[in-house]
């Protein structure tokens, strides 16, 4: 019966044999004796083999396995299963060690290890990692990204649930997209030609407007975008989001710091280990209620001060654009404390059709199609935007009138045609999964959150 | 301050106004009064509007809206904001009524609905319940399956977890299929073809190999196939589980009548109402466990025997065939009181290149390429395969041994090149989430339970 090592500590002082199975992370010959780290899925253990522990038998760690590529001398990487007796030993890790009796290679590694698992991770280039994936993945510092990313999601599903979301799985092949032609992938679905959907944009709207009211989604989304950035995926998982009877944006911004706070949370009370390994703090409840909501022209202008703070000068920034994230947060974290910052009231022109429009001075319902501003947000954490959202027109005839300023037609919004038979007022966002694990760790690139990151060039493994 | 339906029997006996929110579900008039049936979230609430109960207001249900969509006459699906008292009404659904005071149009719904929300599903064929899906979704009955479906995501989940597994997610983007080529949608990558997944089935062996032992992942999947029965989808939710460390397929099988147990539990305790809208039952915990194991050869012999007994003859059926599943489900349900059935020890001329061989009186290890089963499995419910699963070839040389005979060569499986670096024996297995959905709700076609299916026809909406 196999214990795992987190266990093992629990057997100290008990007589009976143990079994371990799991890698070989590290082989240490030391006056005749061989010390091998053995790591499984809860963490690592010394195992020791010397003639002594193995009392009458063969030397223990001159294994035989159980199939021809078991034999052989131990390997790096070999998968083996290991019994022996616990001792104690302050200086292993965990404070505890193997006495091995007897040892078998399960599965033996071949010597040409081409890529050194039990070596400093933070050593390696983002193109080697991702080469050798399937190894560099073995590394418990690379693979507590996964974990981090596991408990996302399990947080954000949680939560979600308990404030009455259902989650959906919608279609990711869509007849067309709307929010730009030009980064869309292509397939060939039997005798036409269908699009990799960018987002479950109108699905989750049709959700609420089917009664669900409160959807969300974990799914692949994918955009055919030709840059390779630090912060650009082509596939990425899209945290989504979806309500109706909101009364604006500044909903859902409650909603995101409530979500954000809860995951945050979760992840300091089951995660601390893997947080540890990249010495990565969660910001705590307060700091993110605390987060400032400033309207995009206010925000504009504060990067701009920022940014004449840090260089002289200033005025150059036109846009809430890569620069501006960096300088509002860092504003943010200085004068507030906060690692969080919502820009919101985008102008129209930097939001798609749908995007609910607002405009000062005005009652929500007045401000129409000639608004210049949007009741629309982006979410920025430790210098990156994490998340758009907003509230969306649900009134058909008021989709149908912005159409032309987007160069669309009516047939190009044939999805929102329920919209005409009741649609409530209602909005969403979405998190960009990699990207919140990326700042979560303080990742370099968002390609290192991405089990099998796929960009320009890379399609494999 | 909005209440939902389900919470307002609570607010009997209160002479405070409350407010709902929900589409107009049904409206009769009876001796000038106006009853409408609301819709939200949580269920149907009766609205009574008299000109009695609106006091000296206007008459409440000529209601003028927010917007110049939401003036005119009430209609069906219209989304609407009323006020007034509750009062008890045994005749009312939930025992309780609105007596309204106040009614607001959010949004009025065009009068030529295509659709009737409200009437009975089971009277619609299949191309208008999916031509109209936007709409469909909002019947009760119809929204069910997926409260059903996404209760089965989440139980899946929680099972997996509370089991050490950890959630992935990986590419659906690869560069090649091994599964069949003629199966794959291909999608035009920059300046290069990729294909869509068949399966997760190389990256959670890879995760399994890099340590995480146990993982397990919800994601879309893609299926070429030309045919349109009611069994099959192009575009379905795989829920995709792989563990190392195994013994044999019987491994797996336990864990998939745990798993299975689990989610027909949840199902029970949380979703008694979507169920009966089915008039559905799940097995019991004592029926999944007694689910008979049986091998391949031996289940085709029963099937020939079943389908001799029901029509005289017999001796046609040489596979696993719809009609056999069809067959060893009533067996089984018959004999053994289960709708539960697994087979085991496929041949491998039916299973892919990485399935383990099996072989009659062998140890495990000394099955061989010369084998002709293999150690993998199917599980049928209720007449139909949900499950695909098996234990998997980990040895990198014997992978290499069985790949003339499916007709491939080394450089179409790179990415088993790693099991040259140590794997643990593993193995796993997809549950088709629309197919169980399906089956346990009795649906006559799987298509009814996915959101947006998607066929050769269908890809929209």
């Amino acid at each position: 019966m196999r214990l795992l090592v987190k266990d093992m500590i629990k057997e100290v002082g008990n007589a009976a044999e143990v079994e371990v199975c799991g890698w070989v992370h590290r082989i240490r010959e030391l006056g005749g004796i061989t010390f091998v780290i053995l790591r499984d899925r809860s963490g690592l253990l010394q195992l020791v083999c010397s003639d002594e522990a193995a009392g009458d038998r063969d030397g223990p760690c001159t294994a035989h396995g159980e199939s021809p590529s078991g034999t052989g001398p131990l390997t790096l990487e070999s998968v083996i299963r290991a019994r022996g007796i616990p001792a104690a030993n302050e200086k292993a890790p965990g404070g505890v060690e193997l006495r091995v009796r007897s040892l078998e290679i399960i599965s033996r590694a071949e010597g040409d290890l081409p890529y050194q698992v039990n070596g400093d991770s933070s050593k390696v280039g983002l193109e080697a990692l991702l080469d050798n994936r399937a190894l560099s993945l073995r590394n418990p510092k690379i693979r507590a990204i996964f974990k981090i990313q596991a408990a996302i999601i399990e947080a954000f599903s949680a939560y979600l649930r308990s404030q009455d979301f259902t989650e959906i799985k919608t279609s990711k092949l869509v007849g067309g997209g709307t929010e730009g032609g030009a980064e869309l992938f292509e397939v060939e679905y039997f005798d036409r030609k269908v699009y990799l959907a960018q987002s479950p944009q109108i699905y989750k709207q049709i959700m609420v407007a089917s009664g669900l009211e409160r959807v969300f989604e974990v799914a692949p989304a994918y955009r055919a975008e030709k840059h390779d950035t630090p912060r650009h995926l082509n596939e990425y998982v899209s945290l989504d989001v979806e309500m109706g009877f909101i009364e604006s944006e500044l909903d859902l911004i409650e909603l995101e710091k409530g979500l954000l706070s809860y995951i945050f949370a979760e992840l300091e009370r089951k995660n601390r280990a893997e947080l540890d390994l990249w010495n990565a703090a969660v910001p705590d409840a307060a700091s993110v209620a605390g987060a400032p909501v400033i309207p995009y022209e206010e925000a504009v202008k504060l990067a701009n001060a920022e940014a004449a703070k840090a260089r002289g000068g200033g005025g150059r920034i036109f846009d809430i654009n890569p620069e501006a994230e960096r300088l509002l947060c860092e504003w943010a974290l200085r004068e507030k404390g906060t690692d969080l910052v919502f820009v919101n009231r985008f102008p129209r022109r930097y939001r798609p059709f749908y995007a609910y429009p607002w405009a000062s001075g005005t009652s929500v319902e007045a401000a129409g199609e000639g608004a210049v501003f949007t009741m629309s947000f982006d979410a920025l954490f430790r210098g990156l935007e994490i998340t758009t959202g907003g509230r969306r027109q649900h009134d058909y005839q008021a989709l149908l009138e912005a159409l032309p300023k987007f160069g669309l037609k009516e047939e190009d919004i044939a999805g929102y045609r329920v919209f005409k038979y009741g649609c409530p007022p209602h909005g969403g966002f979405a998190i960009g999964c990699e990207r919140l694990t990326q700042k979560i760790l303080g990742l370099a690139n968002v390609k290192e959150a991405s089990l099998f990151p796929r960009d320009r060039k890379r399609v494999s493994p």
